[in-house]
């Protein structure tokens, strides 16, 4: 069976640093398989890239490589790491764009996952990388090699879990009277979503306020009338607010960081 | 022969929908080859949707599995489908997407295909989909199934063919001088293809009229001087208006939904 | 072990044409892969369609075929040809967008390859081609023979490599205090890429005019302060302007085609 990696970055598709990197792989195994997860994460924004990695992750073969690169720091000394925890690995710059995987998995990611450091540069593409595409000359070489079977502890010294950059993500926290929470992200349809999880909006009636609205809570888009404002349990589990038939990001005049509060109406 | 996926959708690039269902797919069986039809369907746009998939379905193999969700609906009680023509698989929500497909069969689709509701939830990711997206939890997983060998039946409950919903796509019609059609869709070249067959323009010398234009029938770009305005019979198989080296969209102030006026200069 | 095919186009993504090019590879041999290098080169650029297929090469397997369509000539009297180099292959309009390739090879590519005229049809999509879309009905079908095993001299007739056009690329020079070049292109970042090798600018101090600016040279971004304007070597060993964790070209003013001079501080 041939491996699988997955490459998320905020490379863009108006260059060939994508096509330049799965050339790259081709050379290492071309009987490997990528599926891109996105490359329009906003340049150098690791939190739309954690959230992005955080939300694909899931839904892959267990076994799967998953490649990110969204690398303000590179050419620093910030780490290039590989990450092997129960269903996958992990493989980009130790700058936080795991934290969104990491925060899923049992105990946070603090146990149950091994880390190396990437040191061994004969795994690399070129033993004297560029400065400024680690993306080309050590993470892709490296996903490749893993997913061809290298085992982790070859590609470098291990490091503590603990020792891994996380983003301060924002949480969730209850009230007295429900839950405040963030929008983590809008998608393509301005759908907002926030990071309340499903299982805080059980078994009671709730109402959404997000700037100077109110909206119910439905179970989807269609249970208004075409034009109204709900929230909703969206298909990533978190309360999504969004237009029925429109662009809520535009409509609200909300967006990711902004505040959201649910409210008990039967306290 | 590993089976062969496409895939049309109008989640865009810049979240990892489009990732994810190929991750769902990849679970289920990751032989499975996908190739990405477009994923800028402007939002919930059923016209552009049924356009460009009744453009693309012809250039497939035989047996091909088309998956495509563009689904306003999704949620409502508008059911999954699933269809297997004398050349291929469709399968999505039964909202006219599948129109312009269905219209090219013989008899329109109305014979030799067989549809189904999808029901069975053995084939779905999981028996509880998410209210909001169908494709990853029932339509991506279907689509993986038949093409890795399921039968249509077993996917759920038959439906006639007469019960599939079609959009109302404007068609041309003759006059007594020539032809009237309507501009159906733009490309990234600005050129506007409208849909008015090739047949129809044999034999004679041809004037067509668009907005307060008239322009000449010419056999491609070149024919004319760089940013003349023109038609020709575009690779579509219909008439298409061009301006060579230019944007026919910007210099003719011209959109889909447009009418388009061909008159023979010889009646 | 299956060929393997990049394409790159002027095609975008928000039409089939991409889509359908590889439907039609698929039904040539369904083992065939294909990466894609950029479909984002604005509409008819032979300069930049050149720039990134140039920068792309070099990082596939030993006997890639490549497969260009920039191709604002089609259905005029222009070839259509393939190359065949010593470490791979081209595809695409006789109209300069190989001449980076070509310019990277010994000898720029005058001896140590062969051409050929795609004349042959029977290696084509149909006969009797669109003649709009010459990459669906000729330039694809023949990379998927091609990427086979037909063989080049198989689909045509052979032309002589000093018939190819090639573009009249600005070349840099040098000057009693240092060497001007030109901006090829610019990336998502706002990088600025240069045409001055990174061997002009060994063992000596430097410093960059460009504009009314003049900036260092640096070994990578994040020597500067953040926001601060530098140049450095950039991944494709070319001179490049960046602005530490912002966009030069927008800070900058400068686009491709400008000029930039480099001075020796030591002459």
């Amino acid at each position: 069976m041939p491996g699988l990696i997955t490459f998320l970055s905020d490379f863009g598709r108006q260059d060939t640093y994508v096509g330049v990197i799965k050339g790259v792989i081709a050379q290492i195994n071309p009987q490997l398989r990528v599926i891109d997860l996105v490359h329009e994460i906003p340049a150098q924004n690791l939190a739309q890239g954690s959230f992005h990695l955080g939300t694909a992750y899931p839904h892959f073969p267990v076994g799967t490589v998953h490649l990110a690169v969204v690398d303000p720091g590179v050419g620093s000394d910030r780490r290039g790491i590989a990450i092997q925890t129960e269903t996958g690995f992990l493989v980009g710059p130790d700058n936080g764009l795991f934290s969104s995987v990491l925060d899923q998995l049992p105990d946070q990611g603090m146990a149950n996952i091994r880390a190396v450091e990437l040191t061994q540069t004969r795994y690399w593409y070129t033993p004297s990388p560029s400065s400024s595409f680690h993306g080309r000359d050590i993470f892709a070489p490296v996903a490749a090699h893993l997913a061809s079977g290298v085992a982790l502890a070859d590609l470098g010294s291990e490091i503590a879990p603990q020792s891994l950059v996380r983003l301060p993500i924002p949480s969730y926290h209850t009230t007295p009277t429900g839950v405040i929470g963030t929008i983590q992200s809008s998608d393509r349809f301005g759908n907002l979503i926030t990071n309340i999880p499903a299982h805080c909006l059980l078994g009671q009636s709730w109402q959404i306020k997000i700037g100077l609205w109110q909206l119910p809570l439905l179970k989807t888009y269609s249970d208004g009338p075409v034009g109204a404002m709900i929230g909703l349990i969206g298909s990533h589990g978190w309360l999504e607010i969004a237009v029925n038939g429109g662009n809520a990001e535009q409509v609200l005049g909300q967006h990711p960081g902004n505040p959201v509060e649910v409210i008990s109406l039967c306290p």
